[in-house]
């Protein structure tokens, strides 16, 4: 009997390893995101991410991604190789783990993302063409530092003109001042956000209007990432309405007027949009929340002029409390969209894809 | 007599150990280029660096700079620190090594340099003003992405305009192309470089006219990292003077002449920049070589319109080359400057010294 149990295990662990050998596809491409020349990391068609990393002397490393460690195993010459399970289309962060330590993996770029620059990798998608870098007019993206009189510094803020902007020097342009999420900051948009290039693709197909973006740091309080508890608008709002706008409107060829601005963010960035509207109705026309709440018909009676409520979120995370806060402020007669991202949980490819949908919508 | 020995040998060890301890002067503060909020790398009054990782796992960590290995010694929690030798003033591009594996300081940001991303460390200089973040009108640096049929791709730039640029819609600027070096990038010169910092407080003190300052890729065959001997310019002089050039002067406000356009470089950069200026003496009036070769008066006979040469290096380079070829240049006939950055090698400190000079002579 005990021979049989044995033969039994002996057997189930050798099919198992066989099945596990058999679903890991070797289409493995590099990501699209590597450091120039890197063959590592890459991605197969099923998502799973593989990279290499040369550690002769480490005891283990690990690839951390998606809140997993997935162990990497030691070749003679001490390159050590692994994957992950399966990863959702899109962006996102990881680390690598080399014997306890948490360090950015060299092959890879690095973003802005979990309060650090670290390692990204982007898994494809079927519509990644809409973020992709194609053979059209491009707008430019201007590092701007505007002076901040309430936090006493220089603030750096992105600044997305769109195609044609610097030629055409009697037009002025609506704006959309767009939010990053918690623990990243003004890079986040413009790099794996890739807001100037969903522009550019949207203004060459004629399906947006072209429009400025602004996108700043929404962390005021610097870096203090004790939770949102205790989260207080006001110095950003301050920021924002009465020194960021009025430096925009200063040295940018704006429409500097409620009918002609937009205010948008994912996540954290989406909660100060929800805030600062509320707060400030007379400032923006057009409102934004990806993945970062929702607006009820009784918070908007007094917004004059408002023009769109746009909510959105991956299908992963709360789609159903987005559709219903949408059909409430419909009935309650405001012209509110929802959008849920097929797929995709609470990570930058909902985000860019709720761009990609709301810019269409802007200023029209 | 062994006795005596004995103990002449364990006095040497232990004053030894006793002026090491007493030569690092515990004056250690964060380096500016940390990521936030990060307390390590540090840096003392001699350049001395000393960071910090947690690796409990690891058998040795090192911090690798300057082409030296510097021991990181564990405390029981598995936290590694350690120091360098103190390093030349400005900006230096280093590593940590985990048991074999090279690896960016997850403390530090990143910089392009070194063929990729990786980390940087910056060693207080007494002329460190001329890059600082001030009070004053700051200029934007644009990133643009502009169309090139030779390598058929969209080409990245950034395009650094002066304060006022986007106000003053009638007035056109003058244009400096500004070349990084060997293994570094476009983004070289408006990050580590802080050329943007050096041009605004130039400009806020009246030293520097404003121009427009041009910075792109110029390792144009791709990343092939095989040494300079075969080097051949033609395909980045065509990307330069038959693409990006028209794309500057067709987007942006520039005097669209020679006397109006100047090139310089660093490093490989400066090697590019005497290549095509010898090759279409026509297109730049302003010629600068920093770190990067100088030219001969017989060179430039058939020069017309040329205004200026600018050579310059570091203390610690070749002072005596570039000395002699202005010398020989001005003998020549030609307005040449020599500049010699004191007690630094062939870093970006040299560079961002040469540049806060030569932006002094420019289109005066």
């Amino acid at each position: 009997m005990k021979r049989i149990l044995i033969s039994i295990a002996v057997f189930l662990i050798w099919s198992a390893s066989f099945c596990f050998a058999q679903t890991i596809i070797e289409d493995f491409q590099p990501s699209p995101v590597n450091q120039p020349g890197r063959e590592f990391p890459q991605v197969n068609s099923e998502g799973r991410v593989r990279t290499q990393i040369m550690a002769p002397d480490a005891k283990y490393v690990q690839l951390d991604i998606g809140g997993v460690k997935y162990d990497l195993v030691k070749d003679e010459s001490g390159l050590w190789t692994g994957e992950s399970a399966p990863q959702d289309v899109g962006f996102h962060y990881y680390q690598l783990n080399i014997d306890g330590a948490s360090v950015p993996d060299p092959g890879s770029l690095l973003f802005f993302g979990a309060c650090r620059w670290g390692s990204g990798i982007e898994i494809p998608s079927n519509d990644q063409d809409i973020f992709a870098l194609k053979e059209v007019p491009h707008g430019h993206v201007h590092e701007i530092l505007f002076p901040s009189k309430s936090t006493n510094t220089s603030r750096r803020a992105f600044v997305y003109t769109p195609p044609g902007y610097d030629k055409a020097t009697s037009e002025r342009y609506p704006v959309l001042y767009l939010q990053h999420g918690y623990c990243e900051n003004e890079t986040s948009w413009p790099s794996q956000g890739r807001a100037n290039l969903i522009m550019d693709n949207l203004i060459a197909e004629g399906k947006a209007k072209p429009f400025i973006i602004v996108m700043t740091y929404g962390m005021t309080n610097e870096i203090k990432f004790g939770g949102l508890r205790n989260f207080d608008i006001k110095p950003f709002q301050t920021v924002l309405l009465d020194e960021l706008i009025p430096y925009i409107d200063d040295n940018f060829r704006t429409l500097a007027n409620q009918e002609n601005r937009a205010m948008a963010g994912l996540s954290m960035g989406g909660f100060e949009t929800r805030l600062i509207t509320l707060n400030r109705p007379d400032v923006f026309a057009y409102y934004g929340l990806f993945s970062g709440g929702v607006y009820k018909s009784e918070e908007l009676v007094d917004h004059k002029n408002l023009k769109l409520v746009f909510l959105s979120c991956g299908s992963k995370e709360r789609p159903d409390g987005v559709n219903a806060a949408a059909n409430e402020l419909r009935n309650g007669g405001f012209n509110a969209v929802s959008y849920v991202s097929e797929g995709t949980a609470h990570e930058f490819h909902t985000w860019r894809r709720s761009l990609h949908q709301m810019a269409q919508l802007l200023f029209k």
